[in-house]
């Protein structure tokens, strides 16, 4: 006997029949004799509703008010499940985060979770109930209501599987795990039985949508052993823990591609100190975020730096970039944004060497051009023309083995 | 400077431009100097939303699962509203029941306030904030979230107006106040401005369905004084106060009629002790309301009795009235579902004699049978054929006097 925390996505708990298949399947773990602590979101498409309703009333929204509006999503989710458990012979009892204190800092729209009072919890569990938990949501210490921004639901299962010290905490999603990639890029790509929290977290801040990095981020924190599954379907999806000694690792658990991408240089700024922060300060000050970054240094006592941001904020970066490189005396600025960014992830590289250089192989015999590197413990990344983005993708995928069954 | 509480029903919060009217309306009330507390229903056609996705999950949604559900609905007008008052530049803050603490007993669907806290709501009036609080929800000791059953809002007003001893309770709806009937069937209705307590539930529970008889009661009993106005158009609407000394009190209020009522007669039952118990005993047990009651003494030791109920009712109640006289020994049993009960009320009849022979005269000369009386202090009902609604109401109004402005 276990306890076991499960969140459903808006997908999953979309309408009352979605629900009713939810609920189906959370009275079979309990009927195993497992205890089940359930979080939900709100049903698909209300959460988009609320927020229009909001933007007609007012032009932006008061981040208070808004909080209180959006939590009512998962409220309604949270009772409805309840109702069909109870419809289906299995004792239920709703909460909302105000009701078991999911006490947050006071940053409305995107709260963090301090922490959970779960007595409540604790008491229906011994008295045989399941309990539904509304996730994203929580009370600051005034008593206000606060949302912990999108994805907010993996947070709250996340944090609630830490508090109970749960043994397993399961997110349904759409997808039936985590793959080697993107299975419409390659359709030969393979579910993950396993990954590390470190290398999920490099694949997940890479695009795969699978998991918010912070629930993630959080389970490695609180060591909350976190699975993928699908909702719709039966399978073991994607279990994610720390390395255990003797575990099976992976070399490498796949590849994670980003395709909004854009590319910026300026070249020939003096070489003196302070003057990365020149450059990057004012794009950071207009809340553009900056992903990869590279300097070298010229020959000339001059300097050159290339960054990349994402495709939105392509103009206003390079209007700004415009701008300090006057000021630097800079030879000349110029972008793309036309590139795209393949990522090798795995836990593995840090023991193995030669992984660089097979992927660099792999590329140009492709004749792939590479426009940018940029290296960590377990990951490498490189930029190069958007054209080519399947064909490399396709083509490391084949040269890592990943398309083949495990041993 | 007045303490005002509003409350507006879910026709005057119906869709955002009309949130959008209520906050210009209650911005107007602040402007004046007024503090102001606003009371909000769902949405119109939310609760009903809500009602639907419960009854399509479970057969007979949990009780405490559907308040969960339910409650949302206010939780989402309130945010909106306040909201639309920032972005009129009116400071405000809403707050659910659970959060400013309107306890209830923990009877699910139709609880009872117990108390409110009202520091928050002081506070933030204290800081010229207009405070918007959800109507028709509390939670109780346990901290489960109730609500109080339809037409809760009103009551929640009126609670907060007594807990706070507010100079008044606005109750805004889509009519402009309270009518001497109703103006449908007699187009000389004429809108009172003033009313006591008594007579608006006599009012009320007749079938003027202006405002929740249990907001009224519990008005009465704190002594808020209530005005009914309409959301939509201006003017001052009508007061339910006590009778004040030297206050113009009209001999008539007006006249209610209930059209759902159907009648029951069981003759010649032995006059005995316990008769009337054994006769109305299984009615009550059936969850049947009985509204009138008669009983005549017949001169050979047999008696006989009427009573009304609600028409839908009406077969059910035949079939136990005709099993309980086949116990009791009755001569016959018979029933009429094609009557009506009109009802003269008004708090003048307790000093002046004569009404009720106006009464009974009046619809003599117009022809109509009267098939049933009841009288209490402040109220006199008949019942007649329902082809004669029409008539008789139209008639009494004017042998009143009710379609004269009054001096």
């Amino acid at each position: 006997m276990a306890l076991i925390v499960q969140k459903y996505g808006g997908t999953s708990v979309g309408n009352v029949e979605r629900i009713g298949n939810v609920a189906t399947k959370v009275k079979g773990w309990r009927d195993q004799g497992h205890d089940v602590i359930v979080v939900v979101s709100a049903m698909s498409g209300e959460t988009n509703r609320l927020v229009e309703l909001a933007k007609a009333t007012q032009e932006t929204p008061s981040p208070r008010e808004l909080d209180v509006l959006l939590s009512t999503g998962e409220q309604v989710t949270i009772a409805l499940l309840a109702m069909a458990l109870a419809a289906r012979g299995c004792p239920a009892r709703s909460y909302t985060g105000s009701q078991v204190h999911i006490r947050t800092d006071s940053a409305f729209n995107k709260a963090r979770i301090l922490d959970i009072d779960n007595q409540h919890i604790r008491a229906d569990l011994a008295q045989g109930r399941v309990v539904v938990v509304a996730g994203f949501q929580g009370i600051d210490e005034a008593g206000n209501i606060t949302t912990l921004g999108r994805g907010g639901s993996d947070t709250t299962a996340v944090a609630l599987a830490a508090a109970l010290k749960a043994d397993e905490c399961q997110i349904y999603t759409d997808v039936d795990g985590v793959y080697t990639t993107d299975p419409r890029v390659v359709p030969e790509a393979r579910r993950l039985e396993r990954i590390t929290f470190e290398a999920m977290l490099e694949m997940a801040s890479l695009g795969s949508k699978v998991l918010q990095i912070r629930s993630v981020e959080f389970a490695g924190k609180y060591n909350v052993p976190l699975r993928v599954l699908s909702s719709f379907e039966e399978g073991e999806g994607t279990l994610i823990t720390y390395e255990e000694e003797g575990m099976e690792e992976a070399l490498i658990s796949g590849i994670a591609f980003n395709r909004d991408e854009a590319k910026l240089t300026i070249v020939g700024v003096p070489d003196q100190p302070g003057v990365a922060y020149k450059i990057l300060g004012p794009i950071g000050d207009a809340n553009i975020e900056i992903d990869m970054i590279i300097q070298n240094v010229g020959v000339d006592g001059s300097t050159d730096f290339t960054f990349t941001v994402h495709r939105n904020d392509y103009k206003k970066a390079l209007e700004i970039l415009q701008n300090s490189s006057i000021e630097l005396g800079a030879r000349e600025v110029s972008g793309d944004n036309k590139i795209v960014k393949i990522s090798l992830v795995g836990v593995g590289m840090r023991s193995h060497a030669g992984i660089a250089s097979t992927m660099f192989g792999t590329l140009a015999k492709e004749g792939i051009n590479i426009r940018m590197i940029s290296t960590s413990e377990i990951k490498i990344s490189v930029v190069v023309d958007e054209k080519y983005l399947e064909l490399g993708v396709r083509a490391l995928h084949s040269a890592f083995g990943l398309d083949q069954e495990r041993p």
